[in-house]
């Protein structure tokens, strides 16, 4: 476990060496005004990321799939119906998660490498609409970016196709594997409640749900009837109001969120954006390249984070990653569900360099000759290399 | 935010130097081998500090109210009822947790100071025993060191009266401010489900709610209908089998948790327990030399990770801790809900030294005697120093 | 080793959570023009806390040993003359280093527990101006903060006298463990040469030597046959100038001194100074209420940095540091050459509170006790309880 | 400055996670037994590296210049002859070193890009073993590894030079950039003494030169008069007897020595020299492929460690240099003196692993682009994949 290569998994991304630091903290009492220092930086940099006009940020010890659960149990109530696109394995697990939390989910089967299908939201919230007695669906479940197919949806198309409906359910976005790394828009897209995690774009140590809740989903709090303590909006928001959390928060954590926000900022997150974009763009010229394809179907699909590579006939994606991990020591992801071998997944988010991108495709290329796949070496790495050299932001060229 | 002093709330406690290294970790492949070999031995040590035979340690990214919560909802359906005493904040807040939940709390109310009431806990069993159709109570929840009183219960005597009661009910115990400080028996005290906390006694930051969980518990977890998902226990065992995690985990606690436990082991669980004796008994000569008392009722209930010392008539508890906080720099507790202002609490768990020990009583001193209370500086210091120097441990003197 | 105690030896001292991670730096290219980015604030700011209004700040990957001889082979030739008081063992070791490189030194013995004699020196300055053809003494060495006796000198009385003698010399000083903790005024006391070390003042680990060089000693360094390489200041000079250095750096060390720095001027370096006068009187208390004295002979002469405790008739200082380390874990300093065993030395320097010092009173009372020296456990303590609950200024109460 | 991307500097080197961790040490009291338990093994540690058999190892708080000044000033006196080959800055700069301190250096010019001359030092040493009176060159200078030019010299075939010649002179050796990452041996060669530093082969922070000392050298410090105090060997080694130092240590460094020892000696010092010799063929593969050649003259002089790359003519290596760092944020090195802007230089030493290799010659392959230099973009990359992936050891591939 020699830590010298980056990582190329889909998350946890590389940590940056500062926000490490920011994490790394000694005990403070969480009780003290001291905590309140660290905290509200924190959850207004999270407000300013997710642009977030209204409404408030949510930060629970746990994941981005106690994000989900929060989600719901803290707006919904058991038979209450959700509307879902089912298009890779993370919109499957949140789908799951609804049906155990006594949800009634129904149920948009969309082509996995697609993304979310608009007009048969559009035409569910329609029918929904119709109803005699009105709509059942209280909210729409959306996933910004399926992390298993590397597929982006148009969460904005979403919000249209509800809008056009005349539908008044709720809107929860899974971005995860998004926020932080892709344009979000909270208030623009009119989201009622967006989940990100710590270990993805933030760069962080997992650890974090990172949400954002609008006043909408709010007041649906009132009437939610679904059991929750630990993730329980209410306890927080009081809490927050008074400078607490509602029991022992990860204050590292919460010291780095608020660091690793600077950074972005720092950064700019216009330029956060387009850098992941060249970093993608460099890892499809590879691809391409190598005479492959990214597994999202068109290329307004195709994701800044993570590219689900797909491997040629007769390859196994899998054994791709596995060589990759254990002769060269480097991650990248494997394909899982129904992609499982047919993919494998190459993570280019957080904080990435060109350079750093370039050694992961230097591994894939290795690994390729070594499994026998028709791949010149070198032949993605020098797209890349083209791409790249051509598209340093000036930026770039002007610090030192 | 100097953190030059030690903290003495009743946790989070003071961080050792290798615990924040061991915990300080880079991303790693969650997916790979590499991090089953990272939690496989905390998993096996939490097993020896718990002193498990038979069951399974659980660790979930959370805090102790995401243990008492998973708790709950793995194994008991909405309407189950659950015998419980309450005697301070922190029973209170695991009464309050199952009412959320749709439990029917059966409560014992019990003077605040005083532990859990082993004849009222075996005449509510047998009473429940002896209903017609079978008893209804499905699990005794226990507090085995009530953090807002300093209180030790005698989890032993609940089994023992459980037992005597001929009842089957689980028995589920809150130790997330005993374990790794005090002595505990899992499976010796016919324990089902025991919650500790990483940033107590494991000297952890804050993110892990750490579970013992027994052969019966699991077994009910097959029928509990309360709905989970980030804290179920089936799936957690399931990924656990393989060497994963359902979800990306909180990989860097999970590392200082093998390397806390090696601490922990390194000086020996009893030498642990009996250093966390020796450094309460100095506490208290020092607070009867202040002529003040625990707030604990009576001697075999002090508990020897906290102490709530009860402030003389007219005097603040809470000023004092705030004067603490603002003029020196030193984290003390105050007294929480009913014992509010009543006591100032001393947190005295964890990676601790006489001579840390020593400056939290040195700086309670100052603070008395700027609150105008009636104490004599130097003289619990005083009765402390000679308690420390006739006690400490021939392990201490021999090694250097 | 388990570094929970603060550490109270005369340096190196406690460093800093902060500094700590300022300095855990990775690699970092020392030829590309970062290195610069780092390495001039830490020379401007030793310019600030020297009070140099001309001259250079130069600093070598060494100790204040490596500074003290960098000091003499870049300004003097074999046989030179310098002048120098011996009242201790650094004072010694100087005079001992000026031997080996082929000094003349002229040593005027001054009494252990004294400071530098000024009258002695005025009129040996005057003796040598007047001597037929000229003065032959060179330079002045002085050393400010004598370590082993916790005395402190008046530079700025040899200074006088050195005016007053109408003498020529240049002024070099040993302000080792001085400098960053005590008032110092490079250009003010017309010092030639100033030699500080990371460890002590600076609160950063062991490594540098840090000096203050005035234009005078420049332009001796043109004349000085004395050999050097690795302390040449010219190669170093001239380096610094193209922001490099003339060999590899230990860049972590200069960006903790930046940031060390930021820190005392942070706190204001003037309220540096009183804290340190306050740690010390507060140790003094403690020390009159065990019924001894600081070496120091007279008042005037205490420093505030490091007090020599001197022991009781028939008492050991070393026995008391031994077992303050082996029974407690605690780290004071021995009494060294003619003061070994007659006083034990109890560093307050670098980054301490009041709380900590408290801690290491509490601690060399408990070893008294131990040693059956005739002291009441808690009357050093309460002493100094005494004094710093009076005393702490206003800004600590002000801030939170 | 964002340290995500590995330098490739000749040193300092990439420093690993763990080794990071063990530098960065609480304060610790170096006159206890405490710092005996860190420093000895370290000392240890180096022996073993260095394969001495007898002799000392010296650790001075200083860098490689300061080891070639300890050497000279420890074993010489003013006017004794050395003799000394130039091919490149770092033999000059220790010809120079010798001037300053007022030696008599027999220099033997040789072309740069060759090694140290075995014939014309076996001639110069016949010759002066032959002088009427006996010999007067008391040491050879020989530079193991030629850090300007990424030569490796041939010192057992300078020992055996000495033989042949019978002549008695000590031989010391600049092993600063050879020394962890390729063979050598103290003994076996009969090497007086070997100067490391700790920012390259050991993966340290630069803070720290490393001396072997053969008994004999120990020997000649009895009569040598050249100046020294804080590089005496003397000194240092009647404190180390005692577990100790003579002045305040660079404790953090020490411990983090012994742990860099660790590492190499687990992944077993033949396989670390083996995995240098693969990233640097692969290195060469790649310059070959570009249609350049190293500027060592002959494959026997190839340096396992840095390689200076010959650009073709119009070129300048140093702009390469410059263009790396300003838009790709990663480091090389320049051309030094006679053949500045001739060549660029790849560090290859340290703990570096195939990938990082590959991702900077993909830099360097993007400015050579850049500018215009006539290489095609991944030809270079091609070659290292190819000789990479084909020479993976077992080692690798059997573990995990």
């Amino acid at each position: 476990m020699s830590f010298q290569n980056p990582v190329f998994i889909p998350g946890p991304t590389n940590i940056p060496e500062s926000v490490r630091k920011a994490c790394d903290m000694p005990t403070l009492d969480h009780r003290s005004p001291a905590f309140a220092r660290i905290f509200r930086p924190a959850v207004e940099g999270v407000r300013r990321v997710l642009k977030m006009d209204a409404g408030e940020v949510i930060l629970l010890p746990s994941t981005g799939t106690g994000g989900w659960e929060a989600a719901i149990t803290n707006t919904l109530s058991p038979g209450d119906t959700v509307l879902a696109a089912r298009f890779g394995m993370f919109s499957h697990r949140w789908i799951e998660l609804g049906h155990v939390h006594g949800l009634n989910v129904q149920i948009i089967e969309t082509p996995w490498g697609q993304g979310a299908p608009l007009q048969a939201i559009e035409a569910a919230l329609k029918a929904d609409a119709n109803k005699t007695g009105g709509g059942t669906i209280k909210a729409v479940l959306a996933t910004h970016n399926e992390t298993a197919t590397g597929v982006k949806s148009d969460i904005s198309g979403i919000r249209r196709a509800m809008d056009a409906a005349g539908h008044t359910a709720m809107l929860f976005v899974d971005g995860v594997s998004s926020i932080g790394s892709m344009a979000f828009q909270f208030t623009g897209w009119g989201v009622d409640i967006a989940v990100a995690g710590s270990q993805k774009g933030f760069m962080l140590p997992a650890g974090l749900a990172i949400l954002g809740v609008s006043p909408k989903a709010i007041e649906a709090m009132e009437t939610a009837t679904l059991p929750r303590t630990f993730f329980d909006f209410k306890d927080m928001l009081t809490s927050y109001a008074r400078g607490g959390f509602p029991y022992t928060p990860p204050v590292g954590l919460i010291a780095g969120l608020a660091h690793a926000i600077d950074l972005l900022e720092g950064e700019g997150l216009e330029n956060v954006y387009a850098r992941h974009h060249r970093l993608a763009e460099g890892v499809r010229c590879a691809i391409m390249a190598w005479g492959m394809t990214p597994y999202a179907a068109t290329p307004d699909l195709y994701s800044d984070t993570i590219t689900a590579v797909k491997v040629p006939a007769g390859c196994d994606g899998t054994a791709l990653v596995q060589l990759a991990a254990s002769k060269y020591g480097v991650a990248f992801g494997v394909g899982l569900g129904e992609v499982a071998g047919k993919v494998f997944r190459i993570g280019h988010l957080g904080m990435l360099t060109d350079v750093m991108v370039l050694s992961g495709l230097a591994t894939a290329e290795m690994c390729m000759a070594d499994l026998g796949w028709p791949v010149k070496l070198g032949s993605g790495v020098a797209a890349a290399q083209d791409y790249y050299r051509g598209t340093v932001p000036a930026l770039a060229l002007a610090a030192e």
